[in-house]
């Protein structure tokens, strides 16, 4: 047995009007919670110190930057770096990076915990759009406020096991998981916002879009035998709502926790990372059983090309 | 729209003593049943002419040969053949295939409404293993049998469609589905036979089994916004049990038909191609999202490779 104790902690809505500072002591109100419900390591969302802003079409890139990071931890995080060193709690969560040269990332960072950043994630698979889109019911701006990811996805030792991260859209991709799968990823953690609404198809309903959370993350989970950890930012932000949902899956693919509500809430399950062997060794033994010249579009193509 | 109605034409068990003949009666039964309810294509399993015969361990290499086809069609299948043109019906089935110079395959193919074969495709993803094993409860010696498809993942145009085809292990797969993906394929057909009991791990029940067919049916389904349909061969085969549950997927990888029985049953539902494009101009539009400059080691190493 090899247990990590996860704390999923989801968060409710953060309003556009809501300080760093003001987040950053919810944070630590679930920090504390989940350190007395025994976790070794927190999950937060994607973006976790400001609302979803994407959701807003600015064309001032100082409006934009003001939205992101510029280091981190600075000095809104540092109370919530320090709470986790006093804890011994590692983390991961998610925010808007603007690096010295000027570039923008959707990114998430680990801790371990001793609160040292011992790895930077930066999102690959950016959902919406660039420009204004009138045909939206509301917009989703990430490919005009950020770049995609230019990290891979990494895996690091970290609590003693092998934790890969991902940010929100990645969890729907199967080479997001393949690819941390074939470095022996045992744990997958993964923050996101996801309107309620499918601005492109309102009649979807957040039932179907629960059910495609659930089916991406349990899918990935069982095909590496990893667990994943997917954790929202949730409920309305200035009238936008975000669904919850946040679970824990085992490396059966199995739901083992949920959230139920739309706010902060915790889960904490005890996860083993030992119960990650018995499919890597078997079915999913990738060694035996994966077969990668027959793969080869995978890598050479990006879109889909019908047959003539 | 563009409506193909698809029979998913799940077989009861075939026990070793039964001749093909009698095997392809049933077929035709199956066949005569999609005509009243007015099938385009009917989807039969993964071996569908014989028991599932690499749960014997033989060393005798004529005792083998003899489970497989060497012409397609042949005598005993001809009459299939026969009453499928005539009813207008496109079929999907498996077999095992000895070719001319003495390759081995676990082969599916598909033929046109006239009885015409239009595609074949090898089964990549063999499970099992090779030698017998005394530590599993029952053998599965596809690797002994059979060597890995050399036909990559096709797909065809046929029935006003782009259709692919799978057998069995290759559905538990991500890669199957994406490769076909990428080819912008709208619907997948595939048969299996799967034991009831995992023989590495009898405690994990067929409820467990049976949850982990959906899970890899509805995510390749849903990741890649196409049909799939999945037909079991199920019931007890000499004192073996394969499990059923037979089932076809939306593109929202919904299920919209799951068989109830562990026999003969014929399930018929109108599959909308059209329904695949959203999903495929929208979420999945792979040209706008997917970054293969990170999925390098999807195709470029085989097996799980830990972090130093």
């Amino acid at each position: 047995m090899r247990v990590i104790n996860v704390a999923a902690a989801q968060m409710g809505p953060i309003q556009r009007a809501d300080s760093r500072e003001a987040v950053v002591a919810r944070m630590i109100a679930l920090l504390d919670e989940a350190k007395r419900k025994g976790a070794d390591l927190i999950v937060y969302p994607e973006l976790a110190l400001t609302t979803f802003f994407p959701r807003w079409y600015m064309e001032d890139q100082r409006e934009v930057d003001a939205w992101f990071e510029t280091t981190m931890p600075n000095a809104a995080v540092q109370p919530l770096f320090d709470r986790a060193r006093q804890h011994s709690i590692a983390m991961n969560f998610g925010y808007a990076e603007l690096t010295p040269d000027g570039h923008h990332f959707n990114t998430a960072i680990m801790t371990d915990r001793d609160g040292n950043i011992v790895g930077k994630y930066r999102k690959v698979h950016l959902p919406g759009h660039v420009e204004y889109d009138t045909e939206r019911s509301h917009q989703h701006l990430e490919k005009r406020y950020f770049e995609p990811g230019d990290l891979g996805f990494p895996v690091w030792r970290n609590l003693g096991g092998i934790i890969g991260m991902a940010i929100c859209n990645d969890r729907r991709w199967p080479e997001t998981y393949r690819v941390m799968g074939l470095q022996g990823v045992e744990m997958v953690v993964l923050g996101y916002n996801t309107p309620s609404v499918n601005a492109q198809k309102p009649a979807e309903g957040v039932t179907q879009r629960l059910f495609h959370n659930r089916l991406s993350v349990q899918a990935g989970a069982y095909q590496n035998s990893c667990w994943v950890v997917a954790v929202a930012k949730a409920g309305v932000e200035d009238g936008h709502a975000l669904f919850g949902g946040s679970l824990i899956v085992n490396p059966d693919g199995e739901i083992v926790a949920e959230a139920v509500t739309e706010g902060d809430e915790v889960l904490v399950v005890p996860c083993d990372l030992d119960a990650t062997r018995f499919g890597k060794e078997t079915i999913f033994d990738f060694a035996r059983h994966r077969r990668i010249e027959h793969y080869g579009l995978i890598t050479s193509r990006t879109g889909a090309v019908p047959p003539e």
